[in-house]
């Protein structure tokens, strides 16, 4: 890996040397990705279930042990702070596998002011991610067949040669795979190096999360696709928040007057016109046509997939509606570009 | 500047390629770091003072507008989560200078439960620290002979130039300086280039928070010298706490009970052995002559004003008696070592 950058303070190595294979190997055989900064907060005790559903934006009353869910965290003015994927783990046991912010504060905050009785801690949990069409062979062959009849965003937890690791289909790409959670930080070697020789039939490649195939099936990047006042409807993933619930939870009436309000800006995707773009993190400022402020890229790729340019924006009501035209400045000039809803559909 | 960290997300230039230069410098001179990385958290309202008052572990009730105080931030159960300076910018402004954790986020959460008035935001500061013996000097040549009178950790907030800021003197060294808490951070070239200036009669010169004068003086680095479980007793700043307070405020039982209880380990000064060591910002496990383990280093760096090792451990109790002999690893073998209290008094 020849890029990096820095996540819930650790190093996440982000990319190779050549980012044409990294993709070609995500979307049409198994790249194994080091994402041990994707951290856990653990919350346990006899409070936690409750607690766990006072915090998610989404309803987590039906969340079984063994499963996963996409769950949305709002402060209580609404705005997303994280948007982890939560486990649960046994009976009074949930693990927040989080995005890049603390979390464990936020949480022990709450809880603290609660008086909840439960424990919140990081446990040393290191997610090693196995992706691609043949990441579901690769994954069985070390654990057995067992795995292809892991439903997605289920999973085991095991001990498999002495590792203890929980084995769930999950992760951040489209193209199929499982994260693999080791509890046991001193074995990562030993369970890489596993992972490693299954893959070699199959042709595995050292990768990262891909920022051009997260694009093109739209995962939400927090903290990238989003800024501090972001709320989950201007994010694009209003439709994991529950607001029929009726059960309490943290920015429940604020995110009620959002909905009611409407958002005054969205993110949408960008179908950007032209040669190939550079990759561009830094967001940039779009306008109309006209030349008034329209809103701002928070990400630029060129999809290898759709052979076109995409981006992900947020973008000022009412151009926001499907068919706008803007222009995006490039390094070679403004584009024209066109508003399209998320996920793209080309 | 050729080596840089990660804090609050932002990057912290920490040293050039020449260590002593940087160290004579903010000793002998000035020495001018751009610290924008530490953020304010603002917290403004009707209820700000009374929500600071219960966060805060330290007695912040005597808190005049234009004075700060160092107010360590601990949890609900104890442990210390931050230890920003306090600022009262006026009536009902607070900012938290914090060091590297999402106090946001903590805030915000403990307020909304509370369900206090008040707004929790990180406003356009960023701090630029002017340090050394010239430093009052420097900034005086900028802002005017007032200067001289400002008393340490006290401010005045100003327009010069155009620019708006806080002008404090403070700054996390123990050689005298100032803070300049710029609050519009698309002047920061101006107030570089006017600081700059009126440094070079003094020989300023681009630095950055030094490890080797800080530890010499014993400045607490939040997360460097503490763990995750450490509490404000350990971390060797109990005398900041107020636990004679009458007002309730995070973490006041649970810090009752450890100061009860004492401490089972404990941040104390290392006198190391030898020639001069290179520094190690890694821990690396101390143990006993008779090869207990006795605790782990947290910092080990030469000083160039005693002239030899210097560490900062978290030591195991008893071993945390000044005066007992440990042995630490470096990479020439062992080393003998001895405990003292800090601050370093050689």
């Amino acid at each position: 890996m020849t890029v990096a950058t820095v996540y819930n303070r650790m190093v996440l190595p982000i990319a190779t040397d050549d980012p044409a294979a990294d993709y070609e190997a995500l979307t049409q055989r198994v790249s194994l990705w080091d994402v041990g900064c994707q951290r856990q907060v653990q919350v346990q005790g006899p409070d936690a279930l409750e607690l766990c559903q006072y915090l998610s934006a989404r309803d987590l009353s039906q969340l079984r042990i063994g499963a996963a869910k996409y769950a949305p965290l709002c402060d209580h003015d609404g705005r997303l702070i994280n948007d982890p994927v939560v486990l649960r783990v046994n009976e009074d046991t949930v693990w927040f596998s989080i995005a890049d912010s603390d979390v464990l504060l936020w949480i022990r905050a709450i809880s603290g002011e609660r008086g909840d009785d439960v424990e919140v801690s990081e446990p040393d949990v290191s997610p090693l991610a196995v992706q691609g069409p043949s990441a579901t062979d690769t994954v069985a062959a070390v654990f057995g067949e067992w795995v292809h009849e892991l439903k997605f965003f289920h999973f085991r937890r095991i001990h498999h040669e002495g590792i203890p690791l929980v084995v769930c289909r999950s992760g951040w790409s489209k193209q199929s795979g499982f994260e693999l959670f080791l509890e046991d930080g001193s074995k990562g070697d030993q369970l890489w190096d596993l992972i490693w020789a299954a893959g070699q039939p199959h042709g595995i490649r050292v990768g990262a999360p891909n920022n051009a195939e997260r694009i093109e099936n739209f995962l939400l990047a927090w903290g990238s696709d989003t800024d501090a006042e972001s709320d989950p409807f201007e994010a694009a993933i209003g439709s994991y928040i529950d607001l029929g619930a009726t059960h309490d939870f943290v920015g429940k009436n604020a995110l009620l007057a959002k909905r009611a309000d409407g958002p005054t800006r969205e993110l949408k995707g960008l179908l950007i016109d032209g040669e190939p773009l550079e990759a561009n993190p830094e967001p940039v400022g779009l306008q109309t046509p006209n030349g008034s402020y329209a809103g701002q890229t928070r990400a630029v790729v060129y999809s290898p997939r759709y052979e076109r340019n995409l981006g992900l924006a947020i973008v000022e009501v009412p151009q926001n509606l499907p068919g706008t035209k803007l222009q995006v400045p490039t390094p070679t000039g403004w584009r024209p570009a066109i508003v399209v809803d998320l996920p793209f559909d080309l």
